[in-house]
């Protein structure tokens, strides 16, 4: 079994395939979202920022743990581009933290994210996390100076329901691939990169965008948004407000696997909220590192749009960086910085909030059902049904 | 004029008044809220838990610093009632922090909250602060040691739209009303002790509470949440999902005052969001504070689905407690305590975003219209057009 | 009785004394600090800065709450003079919370500071926080918008051991008085405001003060830090890395004093650090919010350095500000903020450092044996003894 | 060239080389430590900890990327032995976050840290992070079930001073060395495991251990440090507050290596404090993780004590951890835990804040000098010099 994937998309150990049909997109199917998006409705309207994936999909049938199947990848965001030398103001947050994201400590510290936001799966973080290094190495980075250390934000979210997550089967030629076809424009959604084998309220989740334009008078700023969505169980799924979850019929074997630990028989639990989710919030609004860990802080507010509780077994971390200001990071002289009055913000608190929702929605309905190890599926939210819910509680537009 | 309200909620200042009308909830209206709350639907659903207010109102007509007229008040949550020497495990958590909730360093680092949580106006966090310490004194606790302080948990939010809250109309008095008062059972909504003034997504809004109970299966524990609501952007209201705001027409007066300082001219600014949010979050359920804590931010997922966006100007401050593990803080011995595994924590974490979601749309809904300072108009939120709206989206039960 | 002091000191209640003497400092009486200070070795070298004090003392003998004795004071730190208005970068930290520093949940928000840092005892917090919003009311700042609130920093040390502190003696006019007497230039030390009655190391304490000057290579920029200090058990006490608290003969009565709660009868038990320290840094240096949090945290280093453990009972809370960058907080257009890059902060920190370690001797060098409530005696560092010991460690100047 | 190393420290590419002589220690020289140890002086002393090493040695000569020469290592620290199924409550601080450790989100989510806390170079954070859960996997630890991840915490310092740190030279084998051979016992220090490479206030530093034992009185509870000691500038060190550093002639090419970035000419520059160092505290205290997160911060008072002013280039990074309370992360039931009161906790602090100073100073003097990218060398801190020195301030012992 193979599920195919652009070529973009495609990770070195990936066969060639047909090409993926046209991605589908929440608001095109009549999601009513509020605010304005940029042009292509994702992270690449902010100028500067390259996204890349590598998505590894292999194998299929009974887990054999170091064999396969795998169904996983990496993602990478680089905030300018492949100039991983000019650092990027930035603050994170998290909402719940059963997760990883490495670098935080440095960026808390510094108010700088040096380098990519790489994602990929749980037990991949290490391996991702040398790679950059060696990519920047390789790049010649410590050229100048011996004296060079790098610490980079790499976050996870998990995907043992589908993929050989034991198996480590990312390799850091696949976070030099990421890295490496990185570009602006159109960002594919659904199943792919680190998002690949990802699972969102109890139906196939994965990679996600959305961006927000400001009005003129609010500045014209853009906000991005791109999410590795695997959180969340379905009764509490709601999109536009609506209780979509409740409403279409639960994916047994799924939630069976999903009960919570050590209550294997007692059929009052509530599924747990196991996955994870990272946001991450891109602008290129003048913001201090103290005013982006204020929009990171609202990733959760958009989060909470589509219904989840956080659960314990989350990992809902967030970073938001800004593109603006470049040269704030060399070691000498007065930087003269731009920044923008907190009483400015809400615009961008709104958009934030927004295209966090939005991103969250993209990522359910671009992707695709999957069956993964042991013959585990993940079935897509069913574009038919959901829409049907937006419609009966009056919340479908066209 | 005189607003009046029932003698248990009146302060030492306010003469007699009619009764209040038997109280409304948005549960009985017709909200289709999740979950199972407890027999009140209240914070004092926890048992050991009690509420205290008073409401001071009086003067109508121009300001005069000073002289009025006054609508503000004072709100008194008790962990363990009137025993405040018996400390209890708590946690807190701000998203937004344009707001004052004292004590919290010290709660941060013992993990342990002594005594009340009191909530008043952002310019009497002071008076009050002092008179609990007052209150307790004329208890005679540092009768055992004359080595004694407090540190007082007071928060606030700002009233100054409809009270003259420069005139510093709280007294120490005023305080050991609410302290002396305090009591199980329903607790008054709307109008009432610190949320007496307040103005919430751009309708009349002030105090609120619902609760939570889970399932013996999950423990049976309850969840209760009062909150002091003064938030949100009418555009942005959402109450069961349904975008409630910005299908009832603006109060225009309101939003002109509401304006972004600084671009009184600029007709396309949007209104500001400068209100903010105390939320109080009770549990018996036997948790330490680092899973208090966890539950404090919880709160965030429930005022989220009323819609805010936790603007620039808004104090978003909340504190949860646990009244289990009685005597914990004791200075001497080796201290036994229970403890919900984490695993176990999802349905108090539902618990709370439920509750606290309840909870505000609560305060809406008991709120009624008042008029204050210069004869500005606070208007409650209409209840048959909050209804009509619910009903054309397919979510009002009944 | 009375202990004088000057009548630039003396708060409204306070009789006129005979001047003290000529302020007595631990650098002119031979410890080797590191570092270059300020012309004025003081925080008031940051320019700008003003301090000013309110001196509460009346009465001697036997306690009586709410009639004395009075041993007790304010402290006004005023970051921009008297001009409240436009706010100054700050970032705080604490070390132990077992204390109080109110609108740090709004400083860490918005990274401003507003108006003054107020110092007092642990239970007058309250009534000199509302004083400092009366006092900017009385000088017409809401004139421009109704729409105003103010979120003030008032912090505080417990004196209970030498005042009745539950007589509640300050008032909002010695917070006033504290405001309008405010000035750059010398600053008193010891038994001055907020530091009239705190003891340190088990030795009378109180308020001190100190300052470095970065050489021009470094940028020239001045470091300035105030102390209220009344934390540490003498054991510890180390002044220039020599332990001189230990070889110093114990005040019994005091050690009695301070044995842990709950063991009374329990010879082998430790004195407990009960007390607090509360330590303020301005600096000229253009830093961001984020930055002045790490020099925040470089007080715990300065504060280490005399000895303490950073006792469960102690309040050490830190704030950072700076006075570059002014007009950073209007609420419209675009900012264009100074930024000291990162890789040149280390002069500051280490600045920070000896200014602190500087500032807390000086406070215990510039005290004064007192008597306060029921003839209890904090002794001041007597003077020859512990030059003796510096002496005998080959750690005396001169 | 080959530095040896005995046996037991030994990684997978080290040939077998003549044992160390035996170890040296600071209070065996003569530094007057406050306290009482325990048994070893370790954080073995702490019932149940283990800790392993690999020490990986080997070229000499000009650096050659990939090839060497190699100077690290890897440290393991097992708080309960090999048992990693069953967790610890632990707390985690930052002093300055120019570092790494990973796993932190999870620990400050939960409270717990499960499996090991491991220590290696800065850019091999990534593959020992990987090797845990690959070792945790061949222990068969998913076995129950597929839905399993693992976060786990390593931290790490720079090394490449001496070492080809971006050769990437430590391997999964090289983890999963240190952890099988992880005992009780004696803990060698200086050039081993992750400290191998490491430099301290501009001399060798490396790994270095302490513990402290409390009275039977105050619990009789055992805390024990370990420090991966790399930090500081060699002007500020201080032994026994004794300035030691600035007594003994600098080592020229060193100091000319971390002169600031950016200002290479600049003669008047200061040394940069660009190291980093990584404290773990471990106690048998039953203590929650709101108290461990005090004793790590504790770990800032014993660290300052050593003299630094925590540069902006270093990571400062600690972790704390009790062994109390096992199985107090089993998903069910209700837990009974033990808790020893806040105000018991001094004792517990001055130990932590002791036993790291003496850690920080054992890495120091049982450090050899080294030589290795380049002929570079760090010189070890010449036991005769410091000794005289402190002689000469009357502070050493016997």
């Amino acid at each position: 079994m193979l599920i195919s994937a652009t070529a973009w998309l495609v990770g070195t150990r990936v066969p060639a395939a047909p090409a993926q049909a046209a991605p589908v997109r929440a608001r095109d199917l009549g999601v009513p979202f509020d605010g304005t998006p940029g042009t292509l409705d994702a992270i690449t309207d902010v100028k500067g920022v390259e996204v890349g994936f590598t998505t590894l999909i292999s194998g299929e049938g009974k887990l054999v743990v170091g064999q396969g199947p795998v169904r996983t990848g990496v993602t990478a965001v680089l905030p300018r581009g492949k100039d991983s030398t000019d650092q990027v103001f930035a603050g994170w947050f998290t909402e719940n933290g059963n997760g990883e994201m490495t670098g935080t400590t440095w960026v808390e510290e510094t108010g700088f994210l040096e380098g990519p936001v790489m994602i990929t799966n749980t037990h991949s973080v290490g391996v991702v996390r040398d790679a950059v290094i060696a990519w920047r190495v390789k790049q010649g980075q410590p050229a100048d100076s011996e004296y060079w250390w790098s610490l980079p934000v790499v976050a996870e979210t998990y995907d043992g329901f589908l993929n050989d997550v034991n198996g480590f089967h990312v390799k850091p030629e696949d976070a030099w691939h990421a890295l490496d076809t990185a570009r602006s424009g159109p960002v594919p959604e659904g199943n792919v990169g680190g998002g690949t084998g990802m699972v969102c309220y109890e139906f196939k989740g994965g990679t996600g965008t959305a961006s927000r334009r400001l009005s003129a008078g609010e500045g014209g700023y853009t906000v991005g948004v791109l999410v590795q969505c695997n959180c969340g169980v379905r009764d509490l799924l709601r999109i536009a407000g609506v209780p979509v979850g409740r409403e279409i019929p639960g994916n047994k074997v799924w939630s069976e696997l999903r009960k919570p630990e050590g209550a294997p028989g007692d059929s009052s639990a509530t599924a747990r909220d196991a996955g994870s989710i990272i946001i991450v919030v891109a602008t290129d609004a003048p913001l201090l590192p103290t005013q982006l860990k204020r929009l990171a802080r609202r990733a959760t507010l958009g989060l909470a749009r589509t219904g989840t509780i956080s659960g314990d077994g989350s990992g809902d971390i967030f970073i938001a960086f800004s593109t603006a200001n470049p040269g704030a990071a060399k070691p000498t002289g007065i930087h003269h910085i731009d920044m923008l009055p907190n009483d400015q913000l809400d615009p961008l608190f709104e958009a934030t909030v927004e295209a966090t929702e939005e991103a969250i929605v993209n990522a359910m309905v671009g992707a695709r059902t999957m069956t993964g190890i042991n013959g585990d599926t993940a079935v897509a939210l069913p574009h038919d049904k959901w829409r049907e819910v937006l419609k009966k509680y009056n919340r479908l537009e066209h």
